[in-house]
């Protein structure tokens, strides 16, 4: 209607383009949305300092602040344009200079701002399940030296095979806010880091068996962060839309946050009722990692399915959450907060179960699936050959561990030479 | 304007309805208001883990997280359709299955999955009123079980009598937000939990006096909770106008919030200085429970009233706080969080002072007060009998409470076998 | 355009004023930017209450929510006015009563209550600022007094200057959001009351070093309120644009986003790499303040500088936070969170940086240094003669300090008789 009273004030004076309301809606969504997926930080933060112990807790805060520091500036300075500027189908975008006035021109629809904005606020959420992932063991040097890497490098080129039109976009794939993007790529890089650092000292007897339970210290804060991710995914999810300036568009975000909020419910449920009938217990740590688990397992299409759909697919990211945490455990791979279940693989259930509701052009759902199969390999191999290197050649330089002592002293003590909580007994 | 220049447009092409630009500001509304109230979950929760004692603060948490998530489903599954469904001028809505894309289709001038998303959100906070005066005594099994049917019933059907257009919408009784429909019914609920479940072991002597003061165990979380719950309470109103796509609409949310802001002030003020003449000190909990009291007073009709009686509305709530919570005492009502004061007591002020700034067609103050009135019973009574009944038989059945030991012990100990605090030597 | 098809509708009914869209779109923009920046007080009180020492830490989040529930009314009684109404070049504005539907009146193009909503978020954080500076050594009843005094007088007056049009206006100083009006004037009042307080007992010895560190008590809150803080700042920076209803407006408003969050990032990695250099070590405390001294240092002119201008400005933000917090040790003022580097020093850059990238139409960068430094010096002077006023006033009446004892004790014990964390063993 707008782009008609437009027509007709064109024909009286100037045309008006682009849809002034359109404009306005648009790049409010993306705004606000990227708001709410900046503070998602603080969740991060304080998911990660429950989960770890007193004597880590200083650290795993300096990191989470740290790292999405980082991640705003190497996004701006490489990263936003090796994911977005003339990838075409191809493998990855350019890395020629920004023109200082960049982001003062509309971009299509939208502030360019507002865009480079949301877009940024998307990168440190994979760098911070690589931090909560390692913590406890990893100095604090190589590991922003990785994040640096992460950010400007690997997940940029991973996002360009899809966001930015690259091969995978081409193929058909499917991942509407990053099941895959976004949380497959920060789990991956985590998966290889544990392995190549290794588990905490003490985690894991000679025989694999868990050794010494560490549990999180400050539960209560975990689960703020989780409330708080909660909270922030609706941006995440909901402002992926991109668009809010039509009926069409706005109905679709109020359906992405209705899915999103469903399935990270069901994620909750789901892990609460695993948790129950495989402990006899319910466990708190796992029910907090099942709502996000069901988040990340609809974040790949919150857009398509209905809400019995969405109770499904989060429900089962909860299950799996609370089945794979043990299995890690077997492989003694040491994942301090979980986020791996979590993100890796609630990330690929989510991508593979999106091809059921969503389907691009031309494809139906086995070859949907056959798609969603490769893009999760392909960035899967791709991340993690990646990240291996980037561990490795930091393991051989500088090294990744503190010494023996200084694990066991707890990394505030050694790296920051302050206390979390200084005031408390703590043991 | 737009209606007019829609009408210019259809004149040429086709007519253009519903409006474009009310659409996306109304549904903008409904979702952003939506999300700030479902992150009062996080309110909630830290509040009541800030004054539980630290031995029951995960299960706090862990209540929390899962009431909000079954709250979510119910409300899905029974909940919404009870509630808005052809009730009609009367009791109750239907049953009736939902169609998989109800929620793809508009509903009047807004996206209905952005009305679902706003009004799910709301359900949860009845629920976590309840878990807050129960804590630290009641088994983690039958909570939830009256959860489930708080939230698919019992809060649906209080609210179909209003919201759902029932008998009390066709008398003129006024509750904008939910002083009544949403805080008195949690305070109902919780009132009659805990008289039926009785206080914590050891809080009150023989003779009736407080034998055991038992304190928050972290206040500065109950600090956060409480400002967590003011920021959500912008929503909670302002969303409650249901629309922002004209001058009229967009004013009364702005007056909303800026009385909603102002009652809450008044009510930490009216707190803090009642507190002081009657304890001869600042109370830090009772203060945070004083803003919650000036919220939930202003409630009820956070349009109509101007700046000065938004802070007197909510100073009185303030001042109610503070006055009830040694009441309660007296009775032997344990309400470890002063919910039942915050919310029952500030919920049925809100609703009556309504009355004197807020009329329905044809009404007088005089009639209002009476409409009132009737609206305050009715639910009331409604609530505690189903509440009573079903407390019961959830105590003759499964039976509600632990034993004394794991009273003594905790509830994080034996419920979950694990604890909040486990680095922390505790007391 | 849309005033066009208002025209054209006009020319067949009645003439359209406001245009309804950017009514809609300003007055949004303000409730929501104002609804985060309310937020921030959570933020300046998990900042204050994780920084301090655990004995003081619920009387710090008293002060805090005390503070902002003041603040919401004083504005609204006094501030408001003194402000904005009628100050037309001079000093100071109006005290005349106000009418009470003042706020139901649109002011321009906005509602004058999201107007006043928005601006009344503010005036808290001017005095946020003064109780994490004095914390853990000054009584609650004359602290509570100078936050009257700072909220209902020296604040709006300050304000008036630019904001309500004052001679500072005239003359071309360039104060965007407030580095000035609103981070300094709290710094120079928060310096002024160090100054006439004097330092913790036992925190420097007689020859001027640090006798006794007193480090904060709980570190990961501290993280949580930088965070909220950061997230707030996104409405303090952004809602000051005042108006989204245009693509010109929008964009401005994505543009603030961009380079709010790129000044953060940058002070959060100036800081710490200050830190690293200066003390071999990175230090959480000081890398929060980086950020908060890079959010305060953009904040004068968030929206004509180029992503990397915003960059150096932020991150010579966070160096100063480094470099300052040392001299104010030397010269024994006690600042118990870092605020007068963060909030004072920054302020006083970012109000001068900003001269060159904004100037005012008919100044040059030379000319417009001038007057931002004539505006630093004149609300500089101003703020502190009152404040000094205000603070020996108070000393010499009611007193400001507790003895020695209870000091020693901690306040939570002596003014409020609680702890804030009675289960654990602290020290």
């Amino acid at each position: 209607m707008f782009a008609l009273a437009a027509q007709i004030a064109g024909a009286i004076t100037a045309p008006s383009e682009p849809d002034v309301m359109a404009f306005v809606a648009d790049t409010m969504l993306l705004m606000i949305s990227g708001m709410v997926v900046v503070f998602m930080a603080a969740g991060f933060c304080m998911l990660e300092t429950g989960l770890v112990r007193a004597k880590n807790a200083a650290t795993i805060s300096l990191k989470n602040i740290t790292l999405f520091s980082i991640a705003g500036l190497t996004y701006y300075l490489v990263g936003y344009r090796l994911m977005y500027d003339g990838v075409d189908g191809g493998l990855i975008g350019t890395l020629g200079v920004w023109s200082p006035d960049a982001l003062d021109e509309p971009s299509g629809s939208i502030a360019s701002s507002a865009d480079w904005f949301f877009q940024m606020a998307f990168v440190a959420t994979a760098a911070s399940i690589v931090s909560g992932t390692l913590a406890e063991r990893i100095k604090l040097g190589p590991f922003l030296l990785f994040i640096v890497v992460l950010t400007a490098l690997i997940y940029p080129v991973a996002g360009a095979w899809k966001w930015g039109e690259g091969w995978l976009h081409v193929m058909g794939f499917q991942d509407f806010a990053g099941s895959t993007l976004v949380h497959s790529v920060g789990g991956w890089a985590a998966l290889t880091g544990a392995l190549i650092l290794g588990p905490r000292y003490g985690k894991y007897a000679p025989d694999g068996r868990i050794q010494k339970p560490m549990p999180g210290s400050n539960l209560p804060l975990a689960a703020l962060g989780t409330f708080i991710l909660w909270f922030g995914w609706f941006g995440f999810n909901g402002g992926s839309q991109l668009a809010a300036g039509t009926i069409e568009d706005v109905s679709a975000v109020g359906k992405i946050l209705a899915n999103t909020n469903t399935a990270a419910a069901a994620g909750v449920l789901g892990a609460f009722a695993t948790a129950y009938l495989v402990f006899k217990k319910p466990d708190l740590t796992l029910v907090l990692n099942g709502a996000i688990g069901g988040l990340v397992a609809i974040t790949a299409g919150p857009l398509d399915p209905a809400l019995w759909q969405a109770m499904i697919i989060g429900a089962v990211g909860g299950i799996l959450v609370v089945v794979t945490v043990p299995l890690l455990d077997k492989l003694r791979i040491d994942d301090v907060v979980g986020a791996i279940p979590a993100h890796l693989v609630c990330g690929i259930w989510g991508t593979l179960v999106a091809a059921l509701t969503t389907q691009a052009e031309g494809l139906n759902v086995l070859t949907q699936l056959g798609v969603q199969t490769v893009g999760i390999l392909a960035i899967g191999a791709f991340v993690a050959a990646l990240s291996a290197g980037t561990w490795l050649a930091l393991k051989h330089t500088i090294g990744l561990r503190p010494t023996l002592d200084e694990e066991v002293a707890g990394l505030d003590k050694s790296e920051l030479g302050m206390e979390a909580y200084p005031d408390f007994y703590t043991g």
